[in-house]
């Protein structure tokens, strides 16, 4: 399923291609949010010019919202979103931690209420993995307990056994019940816990292994602790992940994040930064984000970037900061595509430079250029 | 520079084109309205693909932000917008009595507060010509008094005087200026006004047409009155306007209501209800208006409308109500997408029967299938 087409001689970057039943991933590959069962203002004809290889959906909020029956009857998320391309749902578990109001973490899953309407609801092991094969979806990650941060060692070592209990009740009902999607089986990913603890994320990584996936995730991560802890967590996993599966950094982060992640061996990564910073005016660039809302861009007629999206090109920087700044809608647009535009392509690059041999090179340009303004960024 | 091409034997419905310098528009013609230099949520591109022949820009919105400086530097809408087909400018009236905080009217214009951030502005008869020159619209319209409804006679014969006075200053000014776009010479339309009073209405047009204009609307029409005034205000109107010029009807209306005055011999539309009732889920149909919300469209997998646009197709209503429920954008996109495509292909619709000579037929026919509900569009 995962093949290893060629590796960084200076770092563990490495260039491969995932098959799903949705089609062939070329990795490393950022995946664009899609929460609702829509990447945030964009339309479908627009990820596929954008050359966006595989999306996000998120089970908690598809669940409470239109809700399972009607995912059932439109035949799962791939014909309900109108997008035919791979898609990655996750487990809800995250969700379920941050967004459900009242909630009892026990040892059959978690009893919550919705924030839609507060109505109680229940996600266990068996629950979301029943959910994600009704979605459909060519990858579906493990329910997992996603400790806060900071975490005491006792919490975070007591709730990394529940995760690897919940593991196995996973692992039991995909074997049992083997969910298909276009006609092929679904792939299901382990996620790596331990909170900041080097021995946690061992163990954690380990004994997923020894139950084996067909990828593995590093949670619990950009969840509050510093970029230093970050990096930590993926360096104490990775080493106990095989090297002919996928590894994918859980709602990370930042273009440099991203490639100092790349450069640690991570093949895969989500995060709602394009969207998100979009919808205020923020626009990303090789020299850092910008803000378009700044006086300075007022009579700047000038494209957001020189190396924009098709679609961006023709509009100025002047006439985008009018129209965030006048609430319309096209403003928006414009910078999500651009800056879906900025992320895809970023891996692309790392991409081209991990199959030129030049990825050394090109991870420190492209670091030492950026100017990472975290406050704005999170 | 209006050409006529067939007239239709039951109704004073005509088909024809008119020459502007950003392109040939062939009427009768649906205009979509971009306020603030953007058709509110659709991109340019969308809107080629709708075949959208002209847009409309609103000058007293652009003046008040990003304001005339930036405009000036941008080199003119269609620039700053990156729209280059023809675009019709309001002279800024309508929006200065409805809009601005504070107003005064006095002979040489206009004295008020805008609605963004209350500075105090002025907009005359000169400067609302010199505000379009520079917005380089292909047609401009004439500054006006648009008065309230219900108007005493008494203030609709002073303000239509005014406004005709007004007219005079504005052809004086085009006449000087001579103001040109994309190297020819900008079109400017007279505005006839009178409130529902037949012999102001009659006198008006008999000025405007004495004056002399590139095409005549009918305004302060949709601005309260019931639909059999609005009809009566435009057929009091068009037997005293010229043959050989086209007639605009601002700010209308319903499907019908544009259907029926194509009857009376209206060349040109504008309104906001395809993109505004989008925002909150309202779709139109053949039969009438729509709303997704609805419960029935929960697990409703067909699209929109059998004709639908292409961008919309494969949407089911019930993705969309999912969308406009969990305030996704897209939603809005895909229903400003098709009631625009139903507003541009009804008009559409309106010059092939001319041109085939059943006009009579289909008015009849779409009239009657179409359910109004006047409250929900409003």
């Amino acid at each position: 399923m995962f093949t290893l087409h060629q590796t960084d001689p200076h770092s563990l970057a490495r260039r491969g291609s995932l098959v799903t039943p949705h089609g062939v991933i070329q990795t490393p590959v950022f995946m664009p949010v899609g929460t609702q069962g829509s990447v945030k203002a964009i339309h479908p004809d627009e990820l596929r010019a954008l050359d966006a290889q595989i999306i996000l959906g998120n089970t908690y909020h598809l669940a409470v919202r239109p809700g399972m029956d009607t995912m059932r009857a439109a035949g799962g998320l791939h014909k309900f979103e109108n997008w035919n391309g791979p898609i990655l749902t996750d487990s809800g578990g995250f969700q379920v931690f941050s967004l459900g109001k009242i909630r009892k973490i026990k040892e059959e899953g978690v009893h919550f209420q919705n924030h839609v309407d507060g109505s109680p609801m229940f996600i266990g092991p068996e629950t979301s993995m029943e959910i994600q094969a009704t979605l459909g979806s060519d990858i579906a990650m493990l329910f997992d307990e996603c400790p806060p941060h900071p975490c005491e060692a006792d919490y975070a070592a007591k709730s990394l056994d529940l995760t690897l209990r919940w593991a196995r009740r996973c692992r039991d009902w995909v074997d049992k019940n083997q969910p298909m999607t276009n006609g092929q089986p679904q792939l299901h990913f382990g996620i790596v816990q331990g909170s900041s603890y080097q021995e946690l994320r061992e163990k954690s990584a380990k004994e997923l292994v020894s139950i084996g996936f067909d990828g593995y995730a590093v949670g619990g991560v950009s969840v509050g602790e510093s970029e230093a802890e970050m990096m930590a967590a993926v360096e104490h996993a990775v080493p106990f992940l095989p090297h002919d599966k996928p590894r994918y950094a859980m709602g990370l982060g930042t273009p440099p994040q991203m490639i100092e992640m790349v450069a640690r061996g991570i093949d895969m990564f989500d995060c709602v930064l394009p969207t998100r910073l979009a919808r205020n005016g923020t626009f990303f660039t090789n020299e850092g984000t910008k803000a378009i809302k700044n006086a300075c861009y007022t009579n700047d007629f000038s494209d957001l970037d020189e190396d924009t999206h098709p679609s961006c090109k023709g509009f100025s920087r002047a006439y985008i900061r009018h129209l965030i700044k006048a609430g319309e809608i096209l403003g928006l647009r414009l910078i999500s595509l651009h800056n879906l535009h900025f992320y895809l392509s970023l891996l692309g690059r790392a991409r081209k430079a991990i199959e030129g041999g030049f990825f050394a090179e090109f991870r420190a340009e492209f670091v030492s250029n950026y100017q990472t303004r975290e406050t704005s960024e999170t």
